[in-house]
């Protein structure tokens, strides 16, 4: 990298890329200050479906993140607009928490408990979820409603631990059901891309993804044509890269050495290294 | 068949085979008086996890069926068998309900709920299942417990309705921990048919298994050498055959067709056809 403000736009990733828990990670704000001043266009994109938009944006401006609510999508909130867009008149049974019946209400999507009403069952990470909604999804989905997940992630790195997230919820409701999900929204969907390019209003090659999970995030930018970085302060470790085989464009220990880094002015750096296979 | 009693052994399976809740099926009492009048061996192997072996005894007793405690093997007693040969000294974490707990114990299995001193994990079907179970499962896989289930079912059929069985739970647990199961107990098994030949002391190919699911009955007795009925009294349907390519040696609509083929002597069966591919 030749420069580390050569794109026009930026989309970063929220957990393990901004913050970990309640902890901002190095160098994220004197990044991100280095990029509003240049006049950038950036995207925070989460995969969660625990907490909303307002959610999100409330603790980056708790953490001194300068950002506004528009700059942000969820993946419950980008499921929303998927209904919104493709089934405005769903009646959606949700496996999930609060915040994504929240975004789906607020997006005017109607939600039943009923599963012999309803035309969709989506599923996001879902902290109450025991026997009797699996069971209610599933039957839901034996009589005819189409399965949908909010995001693909399987689990979720905290503070400390390593949690059960949608991915792990959707397996049992597909095994109960016998259907797989039609649909999953969050990165690295095709979906989730073209709302948040839509919102950037750039070509996706002047895009660079910023993220901490290669299955997700670094994937999510190379199957939409943009140019990808992988910060190690987050869920991927250097040798999964190869493990993975996705190979992000950028490789950052931190943000804080890659400024540095920018700073030098070094022709050869070890901290910005491209290791495009 | 030109013999309903041409075999030494008989394997029943239980749910939709003898019994659908609490209703006998018809023909079962008088087959069976039939096979016992000829000494004939007999076994009963259910997939459950959720009824001990005394449960089903006290069961088919109250619905007039002769048997002993002796000839009956559920999935959850057969769990146990196997970590008292391959892991006596095991520390299971019981993802599962009551019954399968005490069949354990009643084996000497320990049984622990700290996931950091658990060396096996057991999944079996759990009504009370719910995220916190989950998440303290997949912790005890990723910190090296052996993940083990009951049984392969992903649902069950109740009557009026279908429900999530060991199968989905499971799914949630391989997709949260990111690790298969090593071992799945139940039908069709090897390890389930070697403990069940073991039991009748019988050349396999002198052994019909009786049942009323392909997936799990028919195959278990084809791939351990025994021959197979197909009862349409349960969950299975004919057309079943074709999609699956689990093809059975008999087809029963039920035991008191073919009870009644049986005594006509009659040399063009239709009841009891044989539609091997």
């Amino acid at each position: 990298m030749e420069d580390l403000y050569a794109y026009d736009a930026y989309c970063f990733d929220l957990d393990g890329t901004i913050y970990v828990g309640q902890m901002m990670l190095p160098g994220v704000n004197d990044f991100i200050s280095g990029l509003r001043s240049r006049g950038k266009r950036l995207l925070f994109l989460t995969n969660t479906p625990v907490h909303t938009r307002e959610d999100c944006y409330k603790r980056l401006q708790s953490l001194g993140v300068s950002c506004q609510l528009g700059e942000i999508l969820t993946a419950g909130y980008v499921s929303g607009m998927y209904f919104a867009e493709y089934a405005p008149d769903a009646n959606v049974l949700v496996v999930g928490e609060e915040a994504l019946r929240r975004e789906l209400q607020g997006i005017g999507i109607a939600i039943t408990e009923d599963p012999y009403r309803s035309t969709h069952v989506l599923v996001g990470m879902d902290r109450q979820f025991h026997y009797d909604k699996l069971h209610l999804a599933a039957k839901a989905v034996r009589h005819g409603a189409v399965l949908l997940a909010t995001n693909p992630d399987s689990c979720c790195p905290v503070q400390g631990d390593i949690i059960p997230d949608t991915g792990s919820i959707l397996s049992s409701i597909e095994a109960a059901s016998q259907q797989k999900a039609s649909v999953v929204i969050g990165k690295p969907s095709r979906y989730y891309a073209e709302k948040a390019l839509q919102l950037l209003n750039v070509n996706s090659s002047r895009c660079l993804m910023i993220g901490d999970r290669l299955e997700t995030d670094i994937l999510f930018g190379q199957q939409n044509g943009m140019k990808t970085a992988l910060v190690l302060t987050g869920i991927s470790l250097r040798e999964d890269i190869q493990k993975t085989g996705i190979v992000p464009d950028y490789i950052w220990p931190s943000f804080n050495e890659c400024i540095m880094e920018q700073q030098d002015h070094s022709k050869h750096s070890t901290v910005l290294q491209v290791e495009k296979a």
